[in-house]
């Protein structure tokens, strides 16, 4: 092979090229400080946020993050290096890697005296909000673009990445491929929410032109249809993808705008098959946090906000885990699981109907009360479900399941599908669907179909149960419902 | 801890639950088989479609494909068991797993003898389109939900899975947190293309209702304002997400729904920094290709189209790799840039101007031709690029960077950012942009700001680059374009 470098002083002799310049490497943040520690007593310069700063007649200390980890990075100064330092400014310091004397961290930043080692780069207003001291995650809210800046905050968005990369690493052991179904459909039947509908705006002020797409164009609501054609060819395939519907409902777990993750697996014909699988998918988030591999556990439990009831907290979602982890999950019918709610005699406010469904509060004291744990309630009636399901031989229930977990209930909705290509288009005839609008998804049917079966886990709703977190908007950075786009 | 078992046991005496019920795993896959053989001689069922069927006077071969690798499972049948097999049809084999008499593979499966082990699942019309020849991939996109059956498709989105995961690989490793800015924005202020505008369905059937989101809504055309507000917060952050442009061009690069990979990083002051570091992240990915680990290497050159020139183009390729794997990547100013073009003595239909940036020819010339791999170009013009972008200290040029590659063109932009608010607020001004539609933004300049940067990837060009695919369409399972919105 040619060497670049030879080609270029070939064809360019006069041009003044430096074609390789000195390249740097991105600066180590303090997460990876503290895994990697450098040399002891080596001099560096670290940067980021003051946290907080408390001076002394000889010394002063300053809490640093740069919200790679929960854990600060306790600098020492002198109180004049300190004078002007205020909590959120974003600053350079210099100084030496040492071990520290205190006992809640490893090492410590030793500040090289002279103010030339104590750099403010971004001054804070006086008004800045994020003083130290406790904020309702409410009021946190209206703060949309410094929330994140907490600490608290911030080891959930770390969480939720930990979660995806997890994921990832399982769908990869299992032999799955990632795949991107469209986010921009033309179909509006599968009646899983109401649509968002989309157009160019140019087109929209002009409104003698024809649609962008030739047609009405939607936002999917889910991905499962397009999953299902790339399953007949991959076999195993999934996604983690951005799903949207325009529900006005505001409740702490609904977002119009959310991420989906959703698997579909081809030669599939036993609902248990499924959650097995789920079972193990989350197992496998799980496992990670109560050996507290790589530390995620404790990052989040050190971020759990400085309340009165932090020790109750890390207790609840530590016993969580544990029992996630150690635990056969249990498995009840829809036709089991009324039967234990009249069982109850407990009064609730959405009488049991046999044709209605479970309701969230339902769903809330099966797993919370009644399970303490996570519960799958499978083969519901038919009636209730979408037309894809696979009919069970009492022609009666589907053979579907739903995985309800405490505090948040529904997490994960599957089924096997109707892989019979003249069951299906009856089930769409009487549903009274358009068969036509649906001619490319039936194409599955008629071109070699085999059973399959699949699901959707809410991914927002996965990460509030398993790091505690009680609203969906504080798992997500921007969080798009009703009357709610702020940043 | 109490045992689950126990509970139920105690609360519910009488109904009749199966809570534990047996649970099945999935049936491994034609990849896992190969890559974790079964006993030799073992007995087992595989499912997967028929690709082929030669039947001979005492056998019959069958090669058998489910979608997990482009490395065919050959089956020894009779020629009684191949009488009605077809192409195309989903099919169940039961036979023993043996070592292969032939060269091509290292097993197959000898199918027990008996029509109970030959089973035909789905079948497919006489009229099946998918059989043994050569499609033109234009025809194959006549086929949405059929072409990816293919086994040069199916190859081909493998390969983005495996990009994907090498990717998220890298920026774990990096110390990256993966992030999920919104999808839906109510600023249509960056000017990165033209805007997608949403509504909720209902309420545009109803106009009397007042916008779902409180105000105008749209799709993101990138997600890097969102992300320099959590890089503020975590430090490193990156993220996969889809974009979208309602632009009107037909090319074979654009797409109206498009995945980028953005990343941003704090205390990053250097376009150099960004540049060796979007080269170590595709070197990332290209060194698995060099060393064939996990065979991705092998599955994508095996589904190569069985054309005249597949040599050339698995040549083609492994040199594309191993160029890019071994050599330091040219760095070139954009007036170096201009200066070669110039020098070059080539016509171009598009006139060099120095005000005018590099037209897609220009580009191409530049990564193909001239440096025959990747080049980054780096300074260009303030006046072409957006607001954002830090200022240089000659007052004229920008500190950004464009990656330009053979074929394809420009794969990744990105920059330092402006971090002065200063500077920021005055360049907003000037460009008579709305600073009122931008506070949310500048909070990040206003509270602590700090210096960094970074830079957005086209995921399918990335892919197309690395696969030697021409065309966007055929690396996305479902594309999006003007006038193009098929199942």
């Amino acid at each position: 092979m040619l060497s670049s470098r030879l080609r270029l002083t070939r064809s360019l002799p006069t041009a003044p090229l430096r074609l390789y310049r000195c390249q740097h490497t991105l600066p180590p943040s303090i997460a990876q400080l503290f895994k990697t520690p450098p040399p002891l007593d080596g001099e560096l310069t670290v940067q980021g946020y003051v946290k907080s700063v408390r001076s002394l007649k000889k010394v002063a200390f300053v809490d640093l993050n740069d919200g790679s980890t929960s854990s600060n990075l306790m600098c020492v100064l002198t109180p004049e290096q300190a004078e002007t330092l205020k909590t959120g400014q974003s600053v350079s310091f210099t100084g030496q890697w040492v071990q520290s004397k205190g006992k809640e961290q490893a090492y410590e930043l030793k500040i090289i005296p002279g103010s030339e080692n104590v750099k403010t780069i971004g001054k804070v207003p006086e008004t800045y909000p994020l003083q130290k001291k406790l904020h309702t995650l409410q009021y946190l809210r209206t703060l949309p673009t410094l929330r994140w800046r907490t600490n608290y905050l911030a080891s959930v968005l770390r969480f939720r990445s930990f979660t995806d990369s997890k994921l990832h690493d399982f769908f990869n052991k299992e032999g799955f491929f990632k795949t991107n179904p469209p986010i921009v459909t033309s179909s509006d039947c599968e009646g899983a929410g109401e649509l968002f509908q989309i157009e160019s705006k140019s087109i929209l002020e002009d409104s003698k032109k024809p649609p962008f797409f030739g047609k009405n164009a939607y936002l999917t609501v889910s991905t499962q249809l397009h999953l299902e054609v790339l399953c007949a060819s991959l076999g195993k395939v999934w996604t983690l993808s951005p799903t949207f519907r325009a529900e006005m409902s505001d409740t702490n777990r609904h977002l119009a705008e959310f991420w989906m993750l959703e698997a579909e697996i081809a030669f599939v014909d036993s609902v248990h098959q499924l959650t097995r699988f789920t079972e193990n998918m989350i197992k496998h988030v799980v496992k990670d946090l109560v050996e507290d591999k790589n530390g995620a556990a404790t990052d989040l439990l050190n971020g759990q906000r400085s309340t009165d009831d932090v020790d109750q907290v890390v207790e609840k979602l530590t016993k969580r885990w544990n029992n996630l982890y150690e635990t056969r999950w249990a498995s009840v019918t829809y036709l089991e699981a009324l039967q234990i709610l009249k069982d109850s005699g407990k009064e609730f406010k959405i009488p049991l109907k046999y044709e209605d469904g479970l309701a969230s509060e339902h769903e809330k004291w099966l797993a919370g009360e009644y399970f303490k744990g996570p519960v799958f309630v499978t083969d519901y009636p038919k009636e209730i479900k979408p037309f894809y399901m696979r009919l069970n031989d009492d022609n009666k229930t589907v053979a579907c399941f739903d995985l309800l977990v405490p505090d948040v209930g529904e997490i994960i909705g599957g089924s096997v599908r109707e892989h019979d290509g003249a069951k299906l288009d009856r089930e769409i005839k009487e549903r009274g669907m358009k068969r036509e609008e649906l001619d490319w998804y039936m194409s599955t049917r008629e071109n070699g179909t085999m059973p399959h079966g699949g699901f959707g886990l809410g991914f927002e709703r996965l990460v509030c149960y398993l790091s505690g977190v009680e609203n969906v908007r504080d798992v997500i950075p921007f969080p798009r419902a009703h009357e709610e786009c702020e940043a």
